[in-house]
């Protein structure tokens, strides 16, 4: 398999651009199926590996999250450990350990955030991409032990990327949850909400998850009736992102206002309001007069927005 | 709420035009969360009911889906009832019976199947829609009646839009899985391939489903890398689909091929090749020397190589 060559070809799209996306792992997606391969990968000792107490990546003191093999496995107990795939030719694995509240930190890792890292720039963006993935599936693993047809404890297979029951045989796939994330635009305003778990004066675009039976474009209309009682009419696609929180794919869409009165879900939303481009981009310039705001620039809202601002 | 009115704005989108798109329900997302709203949907004597026999709708004499809740009641002992929402301001709700091998087809109903109804086209495509909800939300419960996070028995709520584990509290939502499909071409010719599964002659658009960690864009590069060993730089996004065996969502994408040699990944496919336009509109008509098609048009496979073809 030839990766692709940046010098045939450079990915200007949107989602190129965002958070957790620039991976330049391979995940070996036919070779993992294979025992004896997956035990040979980990039998390698330049094997290179990303630790996870709980949800928090853990750094080394020189600020990286590939841990050599024997200084991953002196930071805990692993409680699950899955293959991720190669970057840069050198197997990759991921490897949870039990959070120890009251032993402090681990000694040689510190545990970080991952949302902190992604927003700090301070890890190349490729190992974001694959903390994001790493902790994607350390989480499926985690709240999906047993299976779900019959209640037996499954057993994970293929590197991890599948867990097999050993009672009624199901094969369980990894999640991935689909949320629709919308710009939604009457001419030159466009609608933004905020929920009261936002930062202070933060607002971002709508969003919800796509339901059974739906498209992605009638879960934008739908949503947005919902959550702000605005008609959506045409919808269109512009970015996609995987977000690691737990394991959602973010698919961003443009879609076009038929009504313009706001009815807010107060479940849902604690402010809806249309705002016009000019402030959108004093908002993300930060030089708004009420010190409002959009969400960090690594997450598709964010992109989306920049990029109808015309501030990307 | 007020439904978007068809004189304002008509939707003129390839995803409104598939197969399982053309919902008009009412999904009633926050009504649906008080029992009490419920139980008084389920009282209503004029609440429609869609009855399946394991992955079969059941269909009256007359050829449509929707039951009387008496009829529906004759029909076999129910293993689950859910709510969809509301049809024409009727309650419509989905009930799964047992199938019952050796007992022949129930009274009163008519075991079918759901693709070849969709196909047909003798059900309004309202109906099919629904169909493919109901088809989607029986079977994750009828395979999800468990706690993955514990392995005690679940409980559905929210009429069936969530299922609660008591013994652990975990809220379980219907899974939706998204899966990149993709027309790839190299100027005026398309890659299409041929699963051992397809009808004699048939050849379709590559697919695969979309993993934690990864963007629909780098989705479609990895499956057309996998199975033909096709580079593809720039994606873009053309449509989706809800598609019910189980419960995918198709994410449509349009790929510009990097490289033109082809290598079979022969596990999953039998053919792949370069069509030509000319020969894809004839496939498409029918008219083909060979015989060759494309698959049935209320797949997205189709409406997006129609799309391309200009026979749309």
């Amino acid at each position: 398999m030839t990766p692709l060559k940046s010098e045939d070809w450079r990915d200007a799209s949107l989602s190129s651009r965002l958070g957790y996306a620039a991976g330049s792992l391979d995940r070996m997606p036919v070779q993992r199926m294979d025992p004896a391969f997956i035990a040979a990968e980990a039998a390698r000792p330049d094997r290179r590996v990303v630790v996870f107490s709980g949800d928090a990546p853990l750094i080394t003191a020189e600020g990286d999250c590939l841990f050599r093999p024997e200084m991953a496995e002196a930071l805990g107990t692993a409680t699950h450990e899955l293959y991720l795939g190669r970057q840069s030719d050198l197997p990759v694995f991921a490897r949870g350990i039990e959070p120890e509240p009251d032993a402090g930190e681990p000694s040689h890792g510190v545990a970080s955030d991952l949302r902190m890292l992604a927003i700090e720039g301070s890890l190349d963006v490729s190992h974001v991409a694959l903390l994001g993935l790493a902790k994607s599936l350390l989480s499926w693993h985690r709240r999906h032990g047993f299976c779900a047809n019959c209640g037996a404890r499954s057993e994970p297979v293929h590197g991890g990327w599948r867990r097999d029951c050993p009672s009624c045989n199901t094969e369980h796939f990894p999640r991935v949850d689909p949320v629709a994330i919308m710009l939604v635009t009457d001419g030159d305003r466009c609608l933004l909400g905020r929920q009261p778990r936002f930062a202070t004066g933060s607002y971002s675009c709508l969003a919800g998850f796509i339901e059974p039976g739906e498209t992605a474009e009638n879960a934008v209309r739908r949503e947005v009736m919902e959550e702000a009682g605005v008609q959506v009419g045409e919808v269109r696609f512009l970015a996609s992102q995987a977000w690691p929180f737990p394991s959602s794919l973010m698919i961003g869409c443009h879609g076009n206002a038929l009504s313009t009165a706001i009815t807010i879900d107060r479940d849902e939303l604690e402010d809806a309001r249309w705002f016009p481009r000019e402030e959108l981009v004093q908002m993300i310039a930060g030089t708004h007069r009420e010190g409002l705001k959009v969400p960090p620039g690594i997450s598709i809202a964010s992109g989306m927005l920049r990029h109808w601002a015309g501030t990307d």
